[in-house]
């Protein structure tokens, strides 16, 4: 029996169809075995050697000994948005205005085939020590309203260069989308008194069976109403509303968090896409108590087709519980 | 320069960057020449002589000289909803209830590889009639609130079965998104007193260059803010909430668009893959003053990514005028 879920964060209703998982797939191709990648990579814009073919970086952290970088922050050579804040917008019926915006990315290592799952402690902290750098100082521009930080690791996942990254995009206006989950966030805390997020995190500590990872300060779950297969929010335990306003423990928290999450993705699905991304308040919310960051991995396991696309429902075509079941046993 | 330019039909900002499309694709596979389809295939499940591996028929139209059919209503062997009208649910802070509706496939020819652009205009009539028929057939059923028609065109369109097909999902419940287009297209009228799709077909039929087809009926075109590269919208210039509601001339008219506008797609840009979406009224809104129905086209030439997951933002990597151009040429 396929049933609907109550999605508490998007306020929308999920098919959870898992029957349909079995149906016969004559359009995909059969899975090509995984070519191992190489360290380095002559083309490749994000390998050493090849920075001169990046705009140049906006920082880097750096060994040591040799002064060689480890983790650089460039601006994106074919950004989404430009660096100007020019509000006008035409009138009439067809109104622009200018995309304005930044938008940068954080190349995570030098080499070309070290992966998250594969990083070091150190490396991986590092990475998220930019995350939180690139967040911050896109948020002291006085004109930029939010603030979208994502990973997007493989092909079925919309990347277009394979050297590990993450993007930062600064932007002047908030998106509806992101609009809709705040206004869904305060309608909860309008009824309920409290952050839905914080419920949230309490009820999946409750029910268990969807938790895969806990430290002191973050918690790991398929959430109950998953839109998708194996979709994971790690959502830290204080109440905050703005990612920046995390602590350096915390930071550190989430460093190991993230490092066991995606290690368990890689191992459980055999290294498939996904999209990260990283919830945060639009700047000028202060910490309000509706409304918690976090983070969100969408694995890229099946394709949106039209029901998706025309109604906005998504079908998951999997049980939460199971996907949750499945990764947990892979954490270590 | 990227422009942010203003959807009016859902109510959001799009990002228009074209110098995008420039980027380097690593991740990306060559191009894959493709192998001509057979006219049968023993094991698709909707080639004739294999109908016993589907569901029983609701209805098929059939050739007068020797009742073969030539197009078969059966429905879904894994369908994302369940055919019975549950309205219980949960309560508490995890809920659900049953996924209640009805899920129809449209087989719309007996031929594997005989699709829209290389049918004859009877055979597209007999499609655009079926649509007609499944829509009016699942409003009939009281407990049927929204009805969503769609087609899946291609493996990155997330089609299971090559063999041409269109779907009909009928829901218990109004998703969220398409209520949400209701209340952007009410606000719009609130505004203005005027219906926002009506205004659309006059402002595009004005500006002329995003304009690739009309008919006494319809109007097809690249919209202003086109959310993804190449989409099409098909329009009535009659206000009708209802596409159940289209007359008969009406019914031929759009038959004659939808295969103009496809065989176009299909020349222009290699038969790429697509999602067709029909957007329609709920059921229980009559003829209302504010919203329209029409037919959607969505080509799915690129993968969206982190920042649209994260952010629903869309980034539209080409110029709509352009699109329109490459298909206006088309159009024969």
């Amino acid at each position: 029996m396929n049933e609907l879920r109550f999605n508490r964060i998007t306020g929308e209703w999920v098919i959870v169809a898992s029957e349909r998982a079995k149906r016969k797939h004559e359009a995909s191709e059969a899975a090509k075995p995984k070519e191992p990648l190489p360290e380095w990579k002559a083309d490749c814009p994000f390998c050493p050697g090849n920075e001169a073919s990046t705009p140049e970086e906006l920082f880097s952290y750096r060994e040591e000994e040799n002064n060689q970088w480890k983790l650089r922050v460039i601006p994106n050579k074919f950004p989404v948005v430009s660096e100007n804040n020019d509000t006008a917008r035409t009138e009439g019926f067809f109104r622009k205005r200018a995309a304005s915006g930044f938008h940068h990315v954080i190349v995570e290592t030098p080499f070309h085939n070290r992966d998250i799952p594969d990083m070091s402690e150190p490396e991986v902290f590092d990475v998220v020590r930019s995350y939180f750098e690139c967040v911050k100082y896109l948020y002291k521009n006085p004109w930029i309203k939010s603030v979208i930080l994502f990973r997007n690791h493989g092909k079925e996942a919309g990347t277009s260069l394979i050297h590990p990254h993450s993007q930062v995009v600064g932007l002047a206006f908030v998106p509806t989308h992101i609009m809709d989950l705040f206004n869904t966030a305060r309608c909860y805390a309008h009824e309920n008194g409290r952050c839905v997020y914080c419920d949230t995190i309490g009820a999946e500590q409750g029910a268990g069976e969807r938790v895969i990872y806990e430290n002191a300060h973050f918690v790991a779950f398929v959430p109950y109403a998953a839109k998708l297969q194996y979709e994971i929010q790690i959502m830290p335990r204080e109440h905050r509303s703005h990612f920046i306003d995390i602590g350096e423990e915390s930071l550190n928290a989430l460093s190991l968090a993230l490092h066991k999450v995606l290690r368990a993705l890689k191992l459980a699905l055999d290294d498939p896409a996904y999209n990260l991304v990283l919830h945060t308040a639009p700047s000028y919310l202060k910490n309000v108590d509706y409304y918690h960051w976090y983070l969100e991995i969408t694995p890229r396991l099946t394709i949106p087709a039209g029901l998706e696309m025309g109604s906005g429902i998504t079908v998951n075509i999997s049980q939460p519980e199971e996907n949750a079941k499945t990764l947990r046993e892979k954490v270590s």
